[in-house]
């Protein structure tokens, strides 16, 4: 299925923008919002390389990558004003970037022979370390320790992947899987929905 | 001596559930506590692993721990005022557990025939890499850096274990190790001993 | 070329002191401090071993480099007065380091295979991620993301390297890079340069 790859690669370049805006917003140097935007980018599938031993990592083996990467820098430069008027389109990108960064780890880490429970806990780091990474580096508390479910949209998406693959075949559990990312996203910001957990005393 | 597995496990369960803890107390949601949890969990086995270059890392291919760690949320929701009661408790187990995380992550680096002196540094980032993850992911200055001489506990534990191993077997020797662990935390505490560094000018 | 080792290791030991100092600074435990010193020294050359899977990493295989940030330890107590005026001194270290370590990196990451672009980012993660894990770890916003356009005269310094060597042979290039990089470092400082960005809104 060809369009995972481009949809993959229009991942890559959506979170790549939100690491050059945040470097950007912290008034980082052109070098650091570079950096920023690469970190971010290829922050989630590099750690999930690392620990699952397949190095050199995916990225350094595959310059499109790096190119489309870095034409994030100019393209934000030339866009930024438009960019923040169109967050919904930010969105829908980057909620299926996601659901894909999450399918595309979950089957790297089944293919090195780990188990499923793994595989899932590795589709949701390559979907979400990135962004981590882009907060500790800009001295913010990551955002996804504190807003919009969205590792756990990535959680629902892996599983809806995981139950749907062995009926419906690997095209379709893919898009179901996106669409249950994206479902549980836009439900999750409409409801305000959060997890809440505190301790009683 | 299979009561190291037990203590193993026990100290794993202490280690998450301070991650818990302080992703409760940072008002993280329910997904954020749990990561938080995990990184505080494996985060010291993990780094040595990568380190020694021995993957995919332990813990993935053991799925006990996971189960483990994540049973953690439920019993600190469950048990949360209870344990601020009990600290002294976890004292016990906190030191207990970085005394074998220490000795078992410098028996993993001697076996893939690093030096000694890697291999007790790999001994203390095992011990304590998984509390400087719980503090920069929640936007602390690591605790390690200011508090208690908690390394330095694990570094004369290492060496009790090393230089007493040779003389009195394995099994004493772990005993040894983590009363002096122990021993030295308590002082530490009760004599508020600090090691103190500061430039003259 | 036996002078790279011996310019290696005058820039591991900066950058260990450079560790050091800010763990100083923050008030850090004595080993608050050596791990921080640590942490500057090595982080970047482990992380780019980690990246192109060359484990362990290469300071856990020789011991005079861990030696010899220790001896950071002393030398900054005993001298750290005298230290922060000789700064000059220091800079002209670093930069010199910074070269040395991009080149280093540059070439271990052709030799295992990968593309010239994909070794130029490790020369340059070489050469300054020590600092941001330093910087990390001591709760502030890495300095290279700030100031001195630091990263992009290793780039420059990578760059040189590689058209040079080819014509001019290894040793000729190794002392023209460092140059490059001494030289953009100078008139950053001097012409106050900065990489300027910024959306237009």
């Amino acid at each position: 299925m060809e369009i995972i790859i481009w949809i993959d690669l229009a991942g890559t370049f959506v979170f790549a923008m939100s690491g050059v805006m945040a470097g950007v917003e912290k008034k980082f140097d052109l070098f650091g919002v570079i950096i920023l935007g690469l970190a971010t980018a290829v922050g989630g599938g590099t750690l999930r390389d690392l620990l699952i031993g397949s190095t050199p990592v995916a990225w350094m083996q595959e310059p499109t990558y790096i190119y489309l990467i870095l034409s994030a820098v100019p393209f934000c430069y030339l866009f930024g004003k438009w960019l923040s008027r169109v967050t919904k389109g930010l969105f829908l990108f980057d909620s299926i970037g996601i659901a894909l960064f999450t399918i595309l780890g979950l089957k790297k880490t089944l293919e090195v022979g780990l188990s499923p429970m793994v595989a899932i806990m590795m589709g949701i780091v390559s979907a979400v370390f990135g962004g981590v990474i882009r907060d500790v580096l800009s001295s913010e508390v990551p955002l996804i320790f504190r807003k919009e479910i969205y590792a756990f949209a990535c959680l629902l998406g892996a599983l809806a992947y995981l139950i749907a693959v062995s009926y419906v075949g690997d095209d379709f559990a893919i898009v179901l899987s996106v669409f249950v990312v994206l479902l549980v996203r836009i439900m999750a910001i409409k409801k305000h929905w959060h997890l809440p957990f505190s301790i009683r005393n």
